[in-house]
């Protein structure tokens, strides 16, 4: 069963072919980008698995003709990978935000569409993407169904006292402030594989799983369901990333804009994308950049990567102390999958509460799925490659395997 | 060696008299306040010990008449605990920020006023009212040394990598935008007494210190020092307080702040005053009435102490694994000395780190120092009731004593 992942941003569009075999078994027939949709030199990358690399510059004027171009990349005799479009089973659809609407991925239908469009205003600069890839693919593929997964849908198992924020209800009741949580493809993913691959049975297990990456969270898996997460109401808040602050004294924000006068859309876009660890070093918001700055001597550079793992620790000692224990801490992202430095500063020094993490292990480990603890550790430390599109495919291949059935 | 030690408001001064026979030996003499300065029917409470309470309601215009008025109460024949005005050896003040420039308490000069004066803006509120104080003393006393006792002095031996922010690194040096944290004489005094009633070495030891009142703070001691502590550049992060909101997505209160069309004072005024345990209940910020509703079957009451206490949780555990390790939790403050049951919300199920704690003996103990752990808990949890006074007399024993040998 052949299921066509799509992830829609604003401006641009990442796709996959998955050949789902069965729940378990699958082969990736193509990943591809394309990038600029909107403008006249817009970019397809098309890798199909097995040939070589295609690319193709031109004028995608909206994702509907983004679509069709993918779409004729998938069957094109030379470097596609179909026979025919009809070979696709299905759609699945990365969709950022759920609300409070969707505690597991969807079959698309107009209810499901509705509810995509409510969210808007949680994700301003996803959801209206993401809905237009949907809608651009019901106009060319009518019959074919197709999945919404969420960023958020995974948190949704959360209880209150761990999303609700302490301000005054009313912000809940009005507008739905409260804490979501992004990334949960990617935290089930990854628990559900460290799972595996030790034999801890997720359904009685405390697991801590550390989503780092240019954005990153943390999340506090307890018996399968997520329990708690470091990213909020927005992806600001939590660890510190690229270029988001995460948690902050709100206080010392607000004193800030006084002092620099500036209005809450500029404060936005300072936390947004001007903090982090690019604000910090002022060099750069790429670990591999600012690596190389500590190395050269920037203290900077240093403070900020011992911040970042800092942060990191916290929060892993802040999940393990709310669920009264854990058995497992899972890496994954750019970040957490190929920097053994941040995993062995964040792992270091937890015998206290059962990790003995193996710095020799840890020390090459670079985008594998690796158990980074001593043999006789309580707790398991492990790193997975994450692999939200795989997860989509799946949800989608559940999902509409069952409307079929 | 007689200290008057003083808290002054901005329109308010709490006062007490200390009598230091040593630098451990102590008797107090009296304790009182006075409200309302600057209105007609301001209130002066005097509570002489051994003696009945004193009150007087006149016009207390300024900082300066209120002194006057709490010297005159304090060698009244009646009701005074002095013979003479000259018994008094010095004059402790509490004063709330000393930004980065203060280490320790210091001896007042014109230097130490100037810095004082310096954090005006770093505590609006308290360090124009408290450097009041010292000039109203100086006025009445001229040669009587005074010492200014710094609630952000004892966190002043964080390391950069837990008091930065990560936001763009010109805030800290253009404004020093720094997390400062409070409650320093409270977090050092009862660290300092529970480790002599537990035989703890202070210099060699791992504590979380919990002060937990209607305004909160946690703090990681790592060998006698402030390692890190969860108030930040103002005291409106970290903890859920009795009306602030604590650690809160940034990105949550800029989306509320554009919903509801409201400015930056209005904003600030939301998290300091309306948020909370009063935000969450919308019954009371304070603890006592908030136990009365949820026992009277008020969900959102049984929420707010739930998310109070997962809370505190969550930052002893963060502290923990910062510290690679823990010896002692610590409670004190309204709340940790009085509510048995946030103690036992917070240290329950902590075995896997070393923590066994006694629900029995826990349940009856209020407003004393006392052990909270089993005999063979790794991990001792203790509560202290806190003396913020004793250890502004006691710096102040310190330094004028130091001076005048």
């Amino acid at each position: 069963m052949k299921i066509l992942v799509l992830n829609c941003g604003s401006s641009s569009i990442k796709y996959q072919v998955i050949d789902m075999k069965s729940a378990t078994e699958y082969s990736l027939l193509v990943k591809g980008i394309i990038e600029r949709i909107g403008l006249s030199d817009a970019i397809l990358t098309h890798k199909p698995v097995g040939k070589p690399v295609y690319e193709v510059v031109r004028s995608i004027p909206d994702h509907t003709s983004g679509i069709s171009l993918i779409l004729d990349a998938l069957v094109d005799p030379e470097y596609g990978v179909l026979e025919s479009i009809s070979e696709i089973a299905a759609v699945g659809h990365r969709v950022a935000h759920g609300g409070e609407y969707f505690k597991d991925s969807a079959l698309v239908d107009k209810s499901v569409k509705q509810k995509i469009e409510a969210c808007f205003d949680l994700a301003p600069l996803h959801n209206p993407a993401n809905l237009k890839g949907i809608l651009a693919m019901e106009n060319i593929l009518p019959n074919t169904p197709q999945v919404a997964v969420f960023d958020t849908s995974f948190h949704q198992t959360m209880p209150a006292k761990n999303f609700m924020y302490a301000l005054p209800y009313k912000y809940y009741e009005d507008y739905r402030v409260r804490r979501y949580g992004f990334h949960g493809t990617s935290h089930k993913y990854v628990a559900q594989t460290a799972c595996k691959l030790t034999g801890i049975d997720m359904n009685r297990s405390k697991i801590v799983t550390c989503h780092i990456g240019s954005g990153a969270s943390v999340a506090a898996i307890l018996n399968g369901e997520s329990y708690d997460t470091s990213m909020g109401f927005t992806p600001v808040d939590g660890l510190i990333m690229g270029t988001r602050c995460g948690s902050t004294d709100p206080g010392a924000l607000i004193y800030i804009a006084e002092k620099e006068g500036i209005n809450l859309d500029r404060l936005s876009v300072m936390i947004n994308k001007e903090s982090g660890m690019l604000g910090i070093t002022g060099v750069s918001s790429d670990m591999r950049d600012i690596r190389a700055a500590a190395e050269s001597g920037n203290p900077r550079a240093e403070l900020a990567i011992e911040m970042f793992a800092a942060r990191i620790k916290k929060f892993v000692g802040a999940y393990a102390a709310l669920m009264e224990g854990i058995d497992m801490i899972v890496f994954t992202g750019g970040i957490g999958e190929n920097d053994p430095g941040t995993r062995e500063r964040v792992s270091k020094g937890l015998e206290f509460m059962g990790v003995k993490f193996d710095p020799e292990v840890n020390r090459g480990v670079r985008g594998k799925d690796v158990v980074l603890s001593a043999p006789d550790s309580r707790v398991k430390v492990v790193t997975i490659a994450t692999n939200e599109e795989l997860v989509i495919a799946s949800d989608t291949f559940r999902l509409t395997k069952k409307r079929s059935e």
